[in-house]
């Protein structure tokens, strides 16, 4: 959906990280892309530019990368803001979903009034993965009664299958830059 | 700064929790707030409303929930965002730095190259109370070099003394609503 020129630029702006957090593995740091000014200006733009004109309720952003993006889209699109946290980190009263890891499982949370049924929700996080966080995540927000319109990220690793998890979820997906390879 | 309706507007907006996270404690849940389209939109556009037309350089926000406020900062006025977060969870070398919390210590940090000296970076947090955080992430911006030309808090417990405590480092603090109390 975006240029090849603008993915690129984006691309750039991301800074692999060899070997981290275990040998083999190449992490994709965002935290750069997110320090340039230009770059996450533009990353959020292009995320939110689908939705101009659209009724979106809530934008909910998985704890920690997560709440970035989603706070600067929940703003652009005068949404509310939901956060999905790990387990213990919320106030009030709150429903809670297993979901997968790559070894073993946890639980996130959602405040039980974070969302009223039928409201139009997007989800957003930074990256995805082999999916398990935003399908858990997807889980807890129809679960509670939200239409989740789409979920979002800045960046894919298509071979790990999360966006395609999501998909067969019946879920939109758009993410602006894909890396080959973990 | 902020008219006595817009602020009874915004207090209406967070949930108060007795006895949370122990007896005698008012914790002020600032999700309500996030999650009501309307005060998250007005909240943050009185934050960033004395820095239109100003270079800003970087939006530093403090874990987790001054994620969500500073990334929506940091793309409404074009700046880069920069994280700062509990220690072990920055992929990047990192510079790291003590603070105080209501009982013991605990350390915060910031990748070493998330700012070049000299750049101009407003603090955000969700909420200001000791200020041991708040005086740490400052303190390490300025080891840095940045220059802290702000620190916004949505919520201020002015009986703690955080506020204080910036303003006797020099810091300009802008607060939105102010509780009585804990």
């Amino acid at each position: 959906m975006t240029s090849p020129a603008f993915e690129n630029d984006l691309k750039a702006a991301i800074r692999a990280i060899p070997d981290y957090p275990k040998p083999g593995i190449i992490f994709r740091d965002i935290t750069t892309l997110l320090g340039s000014a230009r770059a996450f200006r533009r990353a959020v733009d292009e995320l939110v530019q689908p939705w101009a004109g659209s009724k979106i309720d809530k934008i909910a952003g998985i704890e920690a990368r997560g709440f970035i993006i989603g706070g600067a889209i929940a703003h652009q699109l005068s949404a509310g803001f939901i956060p999905i946290r790990k387990k213990g980190k919320l106030p009030h009263k709150s429903v809670r979903i297993a979901y997968s890891l790559e070894y073993g499982i946890d639980e996130m949370e959602m405040h039980e009034d974070a969302v009223t049924p039928g409201e139009r929700v997007i989800l957003v996080d930074d990256l995805i993965a082999t999916g398990g966080t935003a399908e858990g995540a997807v889980k807890l927000l129809r679960q509670m009664g939200a239409e989740v319109v789409s979920a979002v990220f800045m960046v894919d690793l298509p071979e790990l299958g999360g966006a395609d998890k999501l998909r067969a979820l019946g879920v939109n997906v758009r993410t602006l830059v894909s890396f080959e390879g973990h």
